[in-house]
């Protein structure tokens, strides 16, 4: 089954990139420049596309985020600190952005006669993204089904719907991914902040796991009372 | 119910239009810059705006369609004469350009705080493309529905659907449609070539409503017997 995967370059969609390779069915993966305000996320796909052996592409929609509106990921509002709690994280919303990334993919599939586009929506994101949900990913597949009807049959994997972050880190310890070629820090800095809402996951999913987290970061207590 | 209409300039969405303006819902115009031949049809879109008193925005994603695979109608295929039929008619056909186009519209919906996204979808695209039946509609309303959960309520509105492009004349002659500031051609010449299948498709909608058609053909006989 022939998988494009779509790939931040963080943690999740590395890992889910490493999982399909080690399942014999990636082909593709492919990242979206959304405007971000640093690119070192995007170029982690491109280590993890070069270690898998697959070919990578960025698709540029920086236009579109800077017409469907602001959010902390891409313009000049501050990046809160602190725990992913719904009030300080909807700043990092971009409304419908998984729908139009996947139905991007959904037709790059279509493009190279791919069977199946995956994405790393987990179950951590459910309670402020609720296209991380598995009622939107099962909505999502049958749309995609009904749309291309006749033209290609594209499944959407994502087997990450149920899974914690911390879950997410043992699948990947058990594949070797190397996490220190993953990025999750909003902040883009020199090393991982460890206070944005995204690095405070990141060092508690491997502090749950009971992994060694081998992520360098400026602040390595904060998460604790976050 | 405050509507964001997905017009390109053509027949159907300049209708869609002026009928969902009046129904006194219509707050705004969208069209995509998708890396058509031409540009006119848009001309036509910024006309209605004009006409209807609502803001217009067109997003250019002629990026989006130029990795996402060549259509006779952005790239240098030629366009095919002749009747709207499965085999010459693919050739211009984008995939998953519908879900593309509609999870940005709903994005710009949601940034607006619209209720309705409109789209003019109708019955004589089903054979041709499965992005526009009524299955893909519902599908479509009931993934963003899930999608955009406790952040918008945003409905799809899709009242052509069931239509054949001569109902939508005969709804656009009631309204008061000003038809020859529509454009259907794919060639963007001077006038409408009436060889196209989009032109042999208006002429004969005209025909079948029993409609005075006050476009501007280089031929109008040849539509007779594609």
């Amino acid at each position: 089954m022939s998988t494009l995967v779509l790939c931040s370059g963080g943690l999740d969609s590395v890992t889910l990139a490493y999982k399909v390779h080690a399942e014999g069915n990636l082909s593709y993966l492919l990242s979206f420049d959304y405007g971000q305000r640093h690119k070192k996320e995007l170029n982690f796909a491109e280590k993890a596309s070069s270690a898998l052996g697959v070919p990578h592409e960025i698709i540029d929609i920086s236009n579109l985020t800077k017409i469907l509106g602001s959010s902390a990921l891409t313009d000049s509002t501050p990046v809160p600190d602190g725990h992913y709690a719904e009030q300080s994280m909807m700043t990092t919303v971009v409304p419908n952005r998984n729908p139009i990334m996947l139905t991007i993919a959904f037709a790059l599939a279509a493009r190279e006669n791919l069977q199946t586009v995956a994405a790393a929506v987990h179950a951590g994101d459910h309670f402020i993204y609720p296209d991380c949900r598995p009622e939107f990913v099962d909505a999502f597949k049958e749309m995609q089904l009904l749309a291309l009807d006749g033209v290609s049959k594209i499944d959407l994997y994502a087997p990450f719907v149920g899974s914690s972050k911390a879950d997410i880190v043992s699948v990947g310890s058990e594949l070797d991914v190397p996490f220190q070629e993953t990025w999750s820090c909003y902040k883009g800095l020199e090393r991982h902040c460890g206070r944005c809402g995204t690095c405070v996951e990141r060092l508690e999913a491997f502090h749950l796991a009971g992994i060694d987290d081998p992520t360098s970061y400026d602040d390595t207590e904060f998460w604790k009372t976050a």
